[in-house]
């Protein structure tokens, strides 16, 4: 996606550990305006399948998800990072590791919100090791619903995420893949 | 806002300590077209401002503000929870007490996205105490940015924070005041 790519060069900036920070428009300020343009991209690309959710994470999948929704006409549903114990039974659960942070999480999902009708799209902003996508994939699994696709914002190929998930023959699509970035560039994958 | 009240109705479940559980359509699962018409309905209330950001706190407040930030054409920021010291001056940074959760957290905003020049409606998705309007009304002074108006969608009325914040002057608009509530019941403030 060739405006995702001008802002990407234009307003981000590289930091130690890999990070690309983009807060300027994806995931601390949020242009609203070009997240409805990327949700219209996911739609185009994802039209064909008979999506009836779009799934998360929290925090920052959760204005991506919500104008991707807005285009297919569905609803989000996002896990969230667990902060107590809830021992009912009424919860989807699987665990990510968080590079970033250095530890593992817990994520959690009602089972109201997810079932065997349901065909998936996940949407994120970014895609490294790609955990965050396996912990999704998981809890798709245990609801007995169906992927249908893994919308990216900005993939890391680098990273060892999208090509784990390709191999084993997810319908992933990501709208900018880094091949490498430096203090001074950030180089994409040509498609 | 009468459609809101209907859904809370309908779909809210009452759980012990004072917790009003809207996940369906609000903060877990998330019903955008209801949730553009909640931003819609802000911007009816609040268009005679020259409002420039929408400013809210992860996670559950996102959803509203972007889809509030739609109808005014203009970005959202979003507060994060701190998980690490960040030592660099680059971010303004306040304090608040989450009664669910039994705990003090930090809440950080970058300083490239809040100015002295700009007009701030802040919005989310419950206020109970108002602990966590407070962080962000502080955040606001200390930008020296002017704030517009607090937007809620649901207001704890028998909890302090509406009238705390009534009383300093805030323009405050909750599309749904609850007086009362019980395992049975839920009673709205007449308006």
């Amino acid at each position: 996606m060739d405006a995702l790519k001008g802002r990407i060069l234009r307003e981000g900036r590289v930091r130690p550990g890999n990070i690309l920070k983009v807060d300027s428009f994806l995931n601390h300020q949020i242009d609203v305006a070009f997240l409805q343009e990327i949700g219209e991209e996911f739609h185009r690309i994802f039209s064909g399948r008979p999506i009836t959710k779009i799934l998360t994470i929290e925090s920052s999948g959760i204005a991506v998800a919500c104008m991707t929704a807005q285009s297919f006409g569905v609803p989000v549903v996002f896990a969230k990072k667990a902060q107590t114990k809830n021992l009912d039974g009424s919860l989807y659960r699987s665990i990510v590791r968080s590079y970033t942070y250095g530890k593992i999480y817990d994520v959690v999902l009602s089972r109201r919100f997810l079932g065997p009708e349901d065909h998936v799209l996940i949407v994120d902003d970014f895609l490294a090791n790609g955990c965050a996508a396996e912990g999704l994939i998981d809890i798709i699994g245990q609801a007995g619903a169906s992927l249908e696709g893994v919308g990216i914002v900005i993939e890391k190929g680098f990273q060892e995420g999208g090509k784990m998930l390709r191999e084993k023959g997810v319908n992933l699509h990501s709208l900018a893949i880094i091949e490498s970035m430096t203090d001074n560039t950030v180089v994409f994958r040509e498609e």
